[in-house]
């Protein structure tokens, strides 16, 4: 009997309640060896976000009223219960993807850290958005009236998992952390390529709802596919929604969530190709080191990584040739390693056929092969140029795994060209030396208004969470371009403000009390303090 | 020759350029005479559309780079400017909505102090989101990078001004100001109610752009109806919007918005029916005293404003039946006075006519007639009772203009039930003497989830601009609950955050860079501070 026989019923959680699905049966699979892995799963009914949608804003009353020790000390149970799972966690995530052991490890400590930092963020405060401008009774021709404002948050929200983090934008994730920061109860859709390691996590959410006295509906997990997502959005008590997945699918969650009679927000973050920028002294100075590590950057995690470098371009020039070359070598050099699922693997495939099949594009290197691993998925490094590239827009559209294209262009005008013809990014990179100021100083507004995330001589993988990281960008890198998904900004996507005028003081929330009973930061006619 | 001759073109400003529209020919009319107003106007072309919007994005790149210093003072020029025309504007905003003389010098008042509350918010700097989370080199397993993190605009806003306000929700309103202060170019769509008004008020605004050396683009002025709107919108440079009107319109503009190949935000306030509750101790006391207020609240502006109150709820019992008679009788010493314009007060006339063909509502009162006034609106007063409010949805559409319907309700908890059934509001209004806490108390929490503002014993109408404001609400009160559209906070709706990693010192905005030069709060490593 393996670990996950003792764990794992095989059903959704719907508050404290085990509940079976109805629809069709269907497991984990192993993408290294294509085996099926128990237990089987099923797709849960409409009467199952029926009751998990109730449950939520049948909790929504109360846990949005948890004051915020309770909140952080929960988030923070959460984290410890995930951490406690140990190898039978991270051995199921292993199994169900085909993510070597140390990086699920990162990830698993990147989740748990994650869900600790939204718990500091719930104590300092600042998310309440405390605001006072205190009432002038004398002032002429009207008196001014005490007006006070706070957020609350917008009710229960609606994940989706994605399926290449199973940790970190799974079922405890980014996009439940914060939701559940900001006071609102969640109903996860799990991913259904890692449902061992969703039900997982989901039990140790249900047990630290429980060990803190929450009520059952703050926390429930459903199986799923696009029915089940429909539903889940278009129920009236949903009330917002975070998705980490395909252009596809993101679009279909925005577009019923904004068909229903009263819209709402969805927080999609959906492609994008993560162009690379080479300017001429870096080329000149690095091409050598500049093409290995681009290679690294791309295979990093089978190059599944929302983040994931698919084009680069290079001023045509010292280094290019060296760079394109040393990228070749590094690139045949990868071995092949397992995709998350035959899906995944098919439509990578399939975008790396579409590639070749282009005449302005040339292939550099494939990586190796390996015919034992089921979903094996193998680099593929091409080349075109920037008038091609200019030309057809079709480059322009993410192929899913370590598949990219390098582009020589011509000169720097043509460079600052291709970066206004951009579709939104979540992230736009810059290699340059201090001789390239004035070339990056040119490039650098172009690239700050179609990415989230700028960054200067490195590798777009690789996502802080932080204060300060934007993991978002215009569209159609996101569906709300002013939003991050990542980083302790996330909170703010499920709060809106709210005024108070002339409320009796024992009416007011503790956050807009006179004399700031929680010490937290407060604006004051304008001014910022915590007195 | 009057003032108008002298000052007035009847052109739209696209840029520097004046520039004559060529569709139907419209005038501002008096609702008060009926008196068309002299120049002629002409609705844009969709060149005019085309011309403004490529201006506003050449200005784009300049504007938003502004210092925090040049744009406050060119907010002031403009506000000094528009105080500067002095009665020539007074006068024809008085000539063209029919708005007393005292009414409008509050408003003018209450324009040029938001632009002037706005230059203090660009150069207070909190609004750019300054956080920098230092490097960390030798963290293990990974250093951390330099991560920092700053608003930038989202690109060209258009605006779309209201009738009701024609000054401090239309040319140089809220919108334009929050807009402008973000760094973000403005196109204004004129509401064809007060077309000379907005020329002035255009002009001033041009001549500031002039007098700070600003790009031409920072500011044009179009006229226009739907076509044009539409036109607006989908153009690819322009990247938010503002409106405040009608349901109608403002779903119009979402649907477009979203269906543009890039879809922007529609910043769009709608309606609202701002309910009132009177609780048992209140009416007990002061039921004489909030009859003759609730009227005085109603009647303002000929119940036009945004939150105008057009339903009361009470618990039957003590005083209601005074309330009602108080409120009545207040009603009927009210005089006609003129709406905006024939198409407003048409559609009041038949709003109240379909309340008075439902049998379960009763007329209580309506304010004198006047026949000699064009476009007068005559006060309404209706009662009907909880069960029949709850029974007919039609009873919280809203009538814009001066009508209103007070429902006696059964006991708190149909006081309760109401209040969930209530569609999204600008504002919720509560009445209560202390006794009447423990009954406010269960009230507030579902008030704050339909409402953005809530009322104690005062009334809606006059919304304060300050920080602690929130003008906004669910849908359909506005198409984005999260965003106010009044005060400090509308300043958000038009920017995003970008992160910046590892830039180089000499690349970073001077809000980022190291030592704090522009003296502003920031949060580093998570913590506010201003050094």
């Amino acid at each position: 009997m393996t670990v996950q026989d003792v764990t794992l019923s095989g059903q959704q959680l719907i508050g404290a309640q085990d509940v079976p699905g109805t629809g069709e049966e269907f497991h984990g699979v192993d993408p290294r060896s294509g085996e099926r892995l128990e237990p089987a799963y099923r797709f849960g009914a409409p009467a199952d976000v029926e009751r998990a949608a109730a449950l939520a804003w049948d909790a929504f009353g109360t846990y949005r009223e948890t004051d915020q020790e309770t909140r952080a000390a929960f988030l923070e149970t959460v984290a410890d219960r995930i951490d406690g799972l140990g190898t039978t966690l991270t051995d199921r995530v292993t199994a169900e993807t085909g993510i070597p052991e140390a990086r699920v490890k990162g990830e698993l400590a990147r989740t748990t850290n994650q869900l600790r930092l939204f718990a500091r963020v719930v104590r300092e405060g600042s998310w309440l958005g405390a605001r006072i401008d205190p009432a002038i009774p004398d002032r002429t021709p009207l008196p001014r009236p005490d007006l006070r404002q706070r957020k609350i948050p917008l009710g229960p929200v609606a994940v989706f998992a994605a399926s290449n983090f199973p940790l970190a934008f799974s079922v405890a994730g980014g996009d439940t952390a914060s939701a559940l920061a900001a006071g609102a109860p969640v109903v996860v859709k799990a991913h259904p390529s890692h449902p061992g390691t969703s039900e997982l996590v989901g039990r140790a959410i249900r047990a630290a709802v429980a060990e803190h006295g929450l009520p059952e509906g703050t926390f429930s997990l459903l199986h799923g596919g696009r029915e089940l997502g429909i539903a889940l959005v278009t129920d009236p008590r949903i009330r917002a929604v975070g998705f980490t997945g395909s252009r596809q699918g993101g679009l279909a969650l925005v577009a019923a969530a904004a068909a229903r009679p009263v819209p709402i927000p969805v927080y999609a973050e959906m492609s994008s190709v993560n162009p690379v920028f080479l300017l001429p002294g870096a080329l000149r100075e690095k091409a050598k080191d500049l093409g290995p590590a681009y290679v690294a950057s791309l295979t990093t995690g089978v190059g599944q990584l929302c983040t994931s470098p698919g084009l680069v371009f290079a001023i045509d020039g010292d280094g290019l040739d060296a760079f394109v070359e040393s990228a070749g070598a590094a690139l045949q050099e990868t071995a092949v390693a397992p995709m998350l699922n035959p899906g995944i693997q098919q439509a990578y495939d399939a975008g790396v056929r579409r590639l070749e099949a282009l005449d302005e594009v040339a292939e550099v290197a494939r990586g190796g092969e390996d015919q034992t691993i089921a979903c094996g998925g193998r680099a593929a490094l091409f080349v075109t140029d920037g008038t091609a590239f200019l030309a057809n827009p079709a480059l322009q559209e993410e192929v899913f795994g370590a598949a990219s294209i390098v582009v020589r262009v011509r000169d720097q005008a043509q460079l600052v060209e291709i970066a206004e013809s951009l579709e939104g990014q979540l992230t736009a990179t810059v290699h340059a030396t201090p001789d390239d100021h004035g070339e990056a100083a040119e490039l650098l507004p172009k690239l700050e208004l179609i990415a989230g995330r700028v960054v200067f001589n490195g590798w777009p993988t690789g996502v802080e969470v932080g204060h300060a990281v934007v993991h978002g960008g215009p569209f159609p890198a996101t569906s709300a371009p002013a939003t991050t998904s990542v980083g302790t900004r996330a909170i703010e996507r499920f709060l809106r403000p709210v005024s108070y005028q002339d409320t009796p003081a024992d009416l007011l929330p503790a956050e807009l009390r006179d004399g700031n009973p929680l010490g937290i930061w407060r604006r004051v006619d304008g001014e910022l303090g915590r007195d």
